[in-house]
């Protein structure tokens, strides 16, 4: 891997930070993107290894996502679920016929003794991705999301449940343990990144876990790149997912205030620069009260051109 | 499991055993058939348990299988072996979408703990197949292939060599360990069978195994039902697969005669009955002289009808 002082990293989940991925990786000239993804939604299903958020990146930015729904591959089909349905296994959770192959590879490799940033930098190769993609930890953490039905592990809670239980709190097992992906690492010391860009993605389910191994919250502090980071939260709502609902349910003002106070609260003197949508320019005070610069532009992602306007936005903060 | 007087005990490879299983099933009540399956071509691929002569089992006697190869899935696709390729991954065993749900859902039991006759004995009913199919045990078997070019795992031999290093011997790894399939041997312990049917399938890679399962050919000696057993050898041709060909490799005749005296030399006493091709009738006098009642009729299969007819020949053998 080599990276320039022009290289980006992105802080993402699954569909929404792809999104802005996405738009990074057509603004920045190639390999210059490198992309931290949370591995807290992965999980063993049907003996497979699903890495849904790597694999929703894998597949946005070498163009072959499902267009419609953000996740899942275009033209995808389901001949292997409705036979397992038939057959009298679980099917909660739809793994299409071309995305099996994905769990397929990536279970062999594992068992091989390869680790997740290997085996996520062999897809990438094969895909024709040159957005480098790494697990925010190559050590099993697993999110378990608390809920007055009690506890859920994170698919349980986000797929089965289609996260209609009220949330009270998460936990990261397996995060004390966990060791911070080492070329990222690398990459904050050696001073080699422009800018760090936090996507808006879940600060609950997909931020935090990735800000919470231990050691890279800091090490993200500590470079001398500017963090950038783009509200998830546009006038009350979330641009995906299920954000707001959450921060209705933990009684955290669901604003693009709420999120600010987040992230300074856990992770103080983190973020440099706050993005958000225009619609929310009047909570621009409030939040630079908070210590952090504000940004305000079009935040809402929906074409091609949305997610490199807003990616350009965002590169061209901190600029002299 | 009930079993009547009646009842009628196969023992069957991939798809020359299964089209006679089929005609079986067709000429005796529900439930009467029961089918001990070779699981000698079994192996691990891709992080899945593949049981090739089990699932072709299955596929034929629920009427999905592929009508034209024999094996595999009727209206079966290949988007994740498609796919799979695409990653770098192995697709010389190729696994049909729909296929595939067969071999999640296998791993998934196994490693719930259950047994391989217990998944098998789900599949079935999942599938709407009322034949009782029993793996020949639940332990470990693995054919290994001595060919000119080295040792070679079957379906390595099979499948990714496509038969074509020249045989040498065999090697069943796991046999001396392995307990013969518990159902079974009350079957034959009950006295509960009227008749044992060796169906065409290869003397030595698919019904070698089973009959070397420690205690099982004996078992089957000893039990009072009558043993027959179908020539996989017409007219000097394999009715399916590489028979004739190893036989030549082996030194051994191409012939029904070359059969008998496989079976008769390693296993004497077991066979009561021979049932041979109406254009090896020439042969009925050396093959009684190895002491095998002969019996001859048309044994190539091509249509329902075909099975059915030998099927209903069979079980006439041995009625006074």
């Amino acid at each position: 891997m080599t990276a320039s002082a022009d290289s980006v990293l992105a802080l993402s989940g699954g569909v929404g930070g792809a999104k802005l991925a996405l738009g990074l990786a057509d603004e920045l000239p190639p390999g210059q993107l490198h992309v931290l993804a949370n591995t807290g939604d992965d999980f063993d299903h049907l003996g497979l290894h699903i890495s849904p958020d790597i694999d929703t990146l894998l597949y946005t930015l070498s163009g072959l996502a499902n267009p419609e729904q953000g996740w899942g591959l275009a033209g995808e089909t389901w001949q292997a679920m409705d036979s397992l349905q038939r057959l009298g296994g679980e099917t909660w959770f739809r793994l299409g016929d071309k995305d099996l192959a994905t769990h397929l590879r990536r279970r062999q490799q594992l068992a091989q003794g390869l680790s997740l940033s290997e085996v996520t930098a062999g897809l990438a190769a094969s895909l024709g991705v040159d957005t480098h993609i790494y697990p925010m930890s190559d050590d099993p953490v697993r999110t378990t999301v608390h809920t007055t039905d009690g506890d859920l592990p994170f698919q349980h809670y986000f797929v089965r449940e289609q996260c209609r239980p009220a949330v009270t709190g998460f936990n990261f097992d397996g995060i004390s343990a966990a060791r911070p992906n080492r070329a990222v690492l690398r990459l904050l010391q050696d001073g080699q990144l422009s800018r760090v860009v936090i996507c808006p993605s879940n600060p609950f389910v997909s931020v935090d876990p990735i800000l919470q191994v231990p050691g890279l919250w800091l090490a993200l502090r500590d470079s001398p790149a500017p963090v950038i980071l783009v509200s998830p939260i546009v006038a009350g709502l979330a641009l995906k997912g299920p954000a707001a609902k959450m921060m209705t349910e933990l009684g955290v003002p669901v604003t693009a205030t709420g999120v600010a106070e987040h992230y300074s609260g856990r992770y103080p003197g983190l973020v440099d620069y706050f993005v958000i949508d225009e619609s929310d320019v009047t909570l621009a005070p409030e939040i630079e009260e908070l210590g952090l610069e504000v940004a305000v532009t079009k935040t809402i992602m929906k074409s091609r051109d949305d997610k490199r306007r807003l990616a350009r936005f965002t590169l061209g903060l901190g600029e002299d």
